[in-house]
């Protein structure tokens, strides 16, 4: 009685009969092509690292920008289309600063996660800031605020979930088992460092150098290792 | 002489010959694959119970919001696609502080549902807070005005109805025959949270623990139990 | 030489080569999946009576409204998509308040059944209160101006008549018969109340009670009958 | 080389290869599934007559409004789709009450016939009063200004002509035969008023009465007439 | 290698492989359906005749207008749909008065030719003035200015050219024919009047009569004949 | 693996999997079908000369202008679609006299070049002066400046370059072959005139006269040679 | 189940089931077509050199720019569709000065490229300086700031990578192969200026002149060679 699957996937904000948004699904889909991330919450701050796909060895690798910093509270892994990841972050980054001026304070790292997700879910209506497609790109938010570390999950519906640990990308599915294997409350800055490195290695096809990788920490401010930094924690694996 | 139902369920806001809104239809089904949650009214309150799907053990279980405050006398539970519903309570959230700072008074509940109803009809119309499809989630209003407690139950068509109890969700047509065979006038508060979630474990797959269903009350003020309150309504089962 | 129907039925508003426009002729089909009302005009008053589909009976008979009042001397019945309804409904509240305002007196039956049929009729124009489809609903219009008691009714391309008696929604074409047969100018409010009701209660499939029934009078004031005295009315059959 | 027709008549504004505009056409064919309406003009005055189909014994004739005054000195007659012509003479009575206001004097005859074709030109255009297809209806305009009295013929494309007599809707063929006939210059309103009424009841199904037609003049001023004097003229035949 | 010719005809604004713009040739099309008119340009002025189409004997013949002032030093002749017609000189009427108003003299010829042509190429663009379609109208347009007399011809392309004599719509090929055989620099307004008057005569299948044509000239101001002058016309052939 | 040509050439502004605007080729083919333009420049000036089509004789020969002045010291030829050509060469003369205006010098060639090519390069854009497809039509614009005397070449991309000699239009592949055999840098202006002529003379169909071609030089102001002065050229060959 | 590759590949911006986007990866085929253009990074500056197609010998080398200023600290080069990215450069010179009138100081190379990007990425969305499809260019972004010499590469999709040294366009791909095996950190400008075009010259058809290509570079400041010094550099290789 009804057409096929294939009959409704291209209008980018309509219902198929079963009650999916394909178009959604779709952007979900072009996460799983993306290099893998992955955020580890301890009770002292969040850890985050990330694969670097260096195509070339003429590349600047710290050009590969798959951290970036929200505000100095507030940093963001992310995995799928670079650019859209980076017309999310320049979005928050002015809420945040926003609520900064207004209110003499930080943004709560939910509330700052919600501004994104807000921009996420308007696509296809035609306002200033909004796309007319949905954002191709799954951000890992890791922030320190009055309620103590936090690690969120976006996804292109615009729907966000907190987490202990989460791994997003191309090697995310191995990534969750071992995550969920390793994780535990008690876990020290230090450990998360060496278990996300470690599942990072494993999930990728190069051997891990400073080049190709990024670790950032929000412990409780933002702060991203340097090459230097990062060889230390390959040397502990 | 017409073409078959498959020929007009794509156009958004189009009427098949027989008079029907398929999109507005297949948004319903959106919510058929939803959580289930319950909503049953008492002559001292409202009890609302979700079902929360925490798809993996390090996800924090309470950043799976499936009941959220309107106001401090409207709660609402949901299902179906999240941000919509974020989307709807934001707005109603919006209408029913501006009605206390317009009028010194609460809002009704009625005049709130009222209110997210208007947003969910003017779908397709471009304006600036409309969606470009039909909302793909139902909600349980509960609320306690100067009428005393009161349940409301809204669709996608942006259609709602006053109701003593109502289930929706995947479990919905289960849940809500246990409904009318357990509802009766007199019910206390007490008696309606074990009705509600020992309805809400006969629909669920899992069993039921504090981290994988949430509790709420309108009684008169909107309240979220604490997981150890609703362990002790699970362990009055 | 043309194309069959078909080909044309699905742009808003196309005419087709005999010069019909279909996407309101199958707005016109949506009344007729609606429940019945009726309206019957007597020299002293306007009856209305409504049947109301209470599917569950956990569901608040009262919630389920298909008679309103627009202002105090004019009330309308509906059959067809309530959602769309409470729009028109809304738009002449607001215009009769308006006309009062402005003007010191009350606005006339007719101005304020040719407010509604305006909104109908810019369906598909994309400014801010009109939809972008037809609206599926059709009214009667019971109102009582300087020029006595009047009935109109309303549907979806925007017309409008002025009648003594009318049957809208699925059982229209027999309730329109019955009417026809007993209708007389000599009918009291109470015979008009008593001729309704039972023609209502041939064309339910249920046994009409005060839960599935509403009636309303303008009289020379709007007034919807309590369930007691709907009781009482039904006790009359 | 070219298409069938069929292919170019769905776009409300595209030529066709012979240089037709199809959704026009269409509107024109739906002024032909309208009842009739007849106009003449006579050197007193101008006399108009519509059949008024009153589907039913409940409907109230007067409400079955084919003949409207646009002012004073203008009336008109219709036929099509009623509420389109309700919204072009609505928008004609703003205008010559306008140049009442702003000049101190009447708008002629031809002004206002123009400001009714101004609007029906511009449908598809997206702005405010416009509309998203042709208006389905032809308008029969009576006048009297400084010129004498007036009749003007107007069509969904716009256009319009200047006639002394002239038969729209389903059964003008036949009239605007007898039409010709029997005209001539010095007709007196009153065998103005014999003659369109004898030419209506040749092309009515039904037997003519002052329920079925309505009657006007404009000589100078517009007046409707009263049932009782269409009773009158129905006697002379 | 390419579609068919068919394939690129219905987008109002799409280039073909080969470069051409379809709908802009279809409406120029629509001119060859339209009655003939014809400018012819002496030393002493510039005359205009057209045949009018009195499709009935109760048509005013004064009501088919033709032939229209745009400023009383120019007037035009059109051939096609003449509700475009009218948009377009209403146009250069406004156009010319501003003009007047701004500088205090007379717009040129050229110039206001140049504003309708303007008008005629911004279709399918959506702003306040132009139309979804290109105009189905041709201009002849004759004028006086500080140049002395001139005569252009525009076409739904927004072209214009200037001419010494020219024909347009159904009949204009063989009249074309017969003003280049009769066409020379020294004709007197006279001889004017009766060239185009007998190359009319030979193109239309009517009898020529005052009735079902229209002489102007603009020499130097623009003069209407009336139907006795017309008839003198007739006489001298 | 990918759709055939076809597919991709109906989208104003769409890639086809090669990287190709098909829409812009097109646009770029309906330059071949226009008459021939040739641009020459020499140290002392630039010479023009086009190919007029005079269709009749009775057509004013000057009114088919393919030669028009932008600022007194630029000038172009055009090939096309002359109404798209006289939008552009409109819009450059507003910025050369603002320019004049806001810096009391002249603009320099290759800055309204830019601008000439700002608006090809903004169709199906939306905003006021932009068209709702390519620009039909290419340019060569002669002009003096500071810098000297230059000749600038313009397609429907929005693409410039500058050139010592051009040709464009249906005779351009052989006239770009002569001048490249015949061009010097050492040519005086009237020599560029006679070799200017004598090319378009080669791909004419038709004997060269002073009525279907147009010369026009900047040295260093633009100046339309007179009939008389191209007939003198004439006389060289 | 899913559609075929060509069915996603002509709406501007809709995901693939696979989560692609086929009008940006086609846009960068468009590079793939346009001439090759090289950056080189030293620690004393950057080089570009970039191949000029002059098709003809009477077109002025010096107009076919494919190396542009932007600010007097940064240049660029480019490849694929020339007036595609003179919009972006145009864009990058307004956003630089507006910097240094706003800063009192230059902006750093990276600010710039990330403005150019915010531009590229924001195609299909209707706001003013934004495109209807993706921009079909790509650009090497060479500049000096307080971080000294950089070198960056952005695409369609509005990605930039910072590179050591990249090429784009058709012959890219050797190009880079080349760049790998020649490139150390060491380099000086000099050596930089002979390998960027000893593979250039690899990489063309033609013999490699003045005429057929450029260098530019900024060490630190923007400087384009004059022929004299590109003839120079040809003669050391």
């Amino acid at each position: 009685m009804f057409l096929t699957r294939t009959e409704y996937d291209r209008g980018v904000n309509t219902f198929s009969p079963e009650g999916r948004l394909f178009q959604v699904e779709y952007a979900i889909e072009a996460i799983k092509l993306g290099s893998t991330a992955i955020g580890l919450k301890t009770k002292d701050g969040v850890v985050l690292a990330v694969e670097k796909r260096v195509t070339s060895p003429l590349l600047e690798p710290s050009s590969v920008e798959k951290i970036m910093e929200i505000d100095e509270h507030i940093g963001c892994a992310m995995s799928g289309l670079i650019a859209d990841a980076r017309t999310l972050v320049e979005h928050a980054r002015v809420e945040t600063q926003n609520h900064r001026f207004s209110y003499g304070e930080p943004m709560t790292v939910e509330s700052s996660t919600q501004a994104i997700c807000d921009l996420a879910l308007r696509f296809g209506e035609g306002d200033e800031e909004s796309m007319s497609r949905p954002f191709g790109v799954s951000l890992l938010i890791a922030g320190h605020d009055e309620n103590g570390p936090s690690l969120y999950y976006t996804d292109p519906s615009g729907t966000f979930w907190q987490c202990n640990a989460k791994a997003i990308g191309s090697g995310s599915e191995g990534a969750d088992s071992s995550l969920q294997e390793q994780y535990n409350k008690e876990l020290t800055l230090q450990e998360a460092e060496t278990i996300t490195l470690s599942i990072l290695k494993q999930v990728m096809e190069e051997k891990v150098t400073p080049n190709n990788v990024d670790i950032a920490k929000v412990a409780p401010k933002y702060y991203l290792y340097t090459p230097a930094e990062v060889e230390a924690v390959i040397a502990r694996l």
